[in-house]
């Protein structure tokens, strides 16, 4: 198991995964009314075909299926990735290809995600479309409930997650820099999956503070905290975790406030139900921390859901109105942090369930002293 | 001199360089008659503040200088970090800061890098501003002349990136996959700057004809060539080079075709001069393939000029009007590729200076034969 997961290139699903994914979507058109949708973001092209590229247009057409665009680059692995996909050559000064393609369509779905230069260019070129109407709350929340292939791949991504975690603790040591402990990560992110899935951070001491800390010079300290938060990406998807640890005894303080973040994140986790919106469910956590003293120190959002991107909705905010559905991927990430002091976070990947939610995140969250 | 180049976390430049880069700006919005502009996109907030940060709206008030509003997690950063502008906490859930500082504004500049919902969120927040203006040509064309400490940072990503290509060379082996080959630029690219500038490309044997092929499990072949596209990053700034080897002799083909590519190469650094727009540039490649009977086998553009992203314009390509100047930073990049047989690209980064160009890139263009 260990040697497959290492050095392995990132693989796709099945062709019949994207097929779904794309009915999924075409059936959303279709109660819109739209006859297609042009899909612009590289993310969004790499969910509907497993496909990666810089550059591409993916058309979905609602009577006609799909249609990929793209230029020299990228034609030959297209038309050998997506059998399930018309790939046209988007030839280098030629007459667009995306206006061909489109000519029967009147109304069209657009990414709100693209940039406002690209639409415009897109409405430009294509003067025949009557009306844009926007997709990006259809194919988010497509995203957001992951498939039984895509909870499979997020376990996996999560199980690397934990070993990489568990392999820090065996290297990490006291003298070592922040900028050394990121490396440390970086590079067993690439032995048990294909990378961090963000830029690790790791704040020592006081810097655990400043919550999202660029690692710098500091030293990890011989007696003090490490606030450490990474993820790792394995076939595209990625995982999340942020753990605390203390080299020598806690301070009074310190086990404190690890206390009560700890709690707030149990509490979450036991008491977040399908049904509830984002702003219930960090509710829960953030009337604990109140509580017990701490409310101004508890300055960002409890969650995020976790899929391709590290950042995907629906959250746990305090102005998240969308409803928790099972099978949404969440992080619980309840923290506390005390200028100059200290900061604590205890980050979890939680599944929701029919009646609840599973936590994938394995890695113990009691405070481990080194 | 390499100890110092290992392991240190990227550095800002001294708060007189973002100075001077935003009295450009505000200058530019000046002639616009704008009262200011929201710089929303990341790579802008780090080039007019040094400061890194996922979230952040930057404003230029043309009047009143810098304003960096942010959430509570970047907040305390930003403050050590810019001690040139007023940074602001937007607190969560509260009404926008941003409508606050600007509301002395009637003309605004913003980014048509935005996202079309952030543009709309935005226009619909700050009902007061009366017109809105993209100034990203403004923005770009600031950032294609490189200053004085600019050209140095990327001199230094350059040679970080020729000292890359030197140790990789002397640990690619035969039987290794391109998977395995990328896990050795990733590693390197660690040590000597701070991480990979773009995914690294390893195509073993034909694989070169897919241009833009995703490292796959193809061994490196025993005898036969290899094309390597890879970047360093150095303090926040990109390299960009290809190179392509060969195992045991080349085939004549190969070396036919090889030798074409050189020469284009050659001859574009050697005739570009400022003055000249992108499109003349790209010709000067251009020709000499088309000559040798391989235009059609040349399906990209020539080049594109690098900087804090490794994709920046003016480009040298077959549309680009633009007119190249000194100080512009900028690959020249022809290739030949031949489906099911092979692809040549040869690719250096030059400065663009008063007469002609310097190239930065030192390996050698030459075909290497291991």
């Amino acid at each position: 198991m260990e040697t497959t997961m290492t050095s392995l290139p990132p693989r796709s699903q099945p062709a019949e995964e994207y097929e779904r994914r794309i009915r999924k979507l075409v059936d959303s058109l279709r109660r819109r009314k739209l006859d297609g949708a042009v899909i612009t973001e590289g993310v969004s092209r790499l969910y509907y075909t497993g496909f990666e590229s810089s550059a591409g247009t993916l058309l979905v057409d609602a009577a006609e299926g799909l249609v990929f665009i793209v230029d020299f680059r990228y034609i030959l692995m297209a038309r050998k990735a997506m059998p399930f996909a018309r790939c046209v050559l988007q030839k280098s000064g030629a007459p667009s290809c995306v206006k061909h393609h489109t000519r029967k369509w009147r109304t069209a779905g657009y990414e709100a995600r693209m940039s406002v230069a690209a639409f415009d260019r897109l409405k430009a070129q294509l003067g025949h479309i009557e009306s844009w109407t926007a997709v990006d709350d259809a194919i988010s929340s497509q995203r957001s409930i992951k498939s039984k292939a895509e909870q499979a791949i997020l376990r996996r991504a999560i199980a690397a997650n934990d070993k990489l975690y568990a392999k820090v603790l065996g290297q990490i040591r006291p003298g070592m820099t922040e900028w050394e402990a990121r490396g440390l990560f970086r590079r067993i992110a690439d032995e048990v999956g294909q990378g961090e899935s963000f830029d690790t951070i790791v704040c020592a001491g006081a810097n655990g503070a400043e919550c999202h800390h660029d690692p710098d010079l500091t030293p990890i300290p011989k007696r003090g905290p490490v606030l450490m938060d990474f993820g790792v990406l394995v076939d595209h998807y990625c995982s999340d975790m942020t753990r605390c640890i203390s080299f020598g005894k806690p301070s009074p303080l310190y086990r404190k406030v690890y206390d009560i973040v700890l709690e707030a994140n149990r509490k979450a986790i036991a008491k977040l139900r399908p049904g509830m919106t984002g702003e219930e469910v960090d509710a829960i956590a953030r009337k604990h921390i109140k509580k017990a003293g701490y409310g101004d120190a508890f300055g960002h959002s409890l969650g995020h859901s976790v899929g391709m991107e590290i950042h995907e909705g629906p959250n746990f905010s305090p102005k998240e109105e969308r409803v928790i559905k099972p099978g949404m991927v969440i992080t619980v990430e309840p923290g506390i942090y005390l200028p100059g002091r200290l900061g604590v976070r205890i980050e979890d990947v939680v599944l929701v369930t029919r009646n609840g939610c599973e936590c994938l995140t394995q890695a113990p969250r009691e405070l481990t002293v080194l």
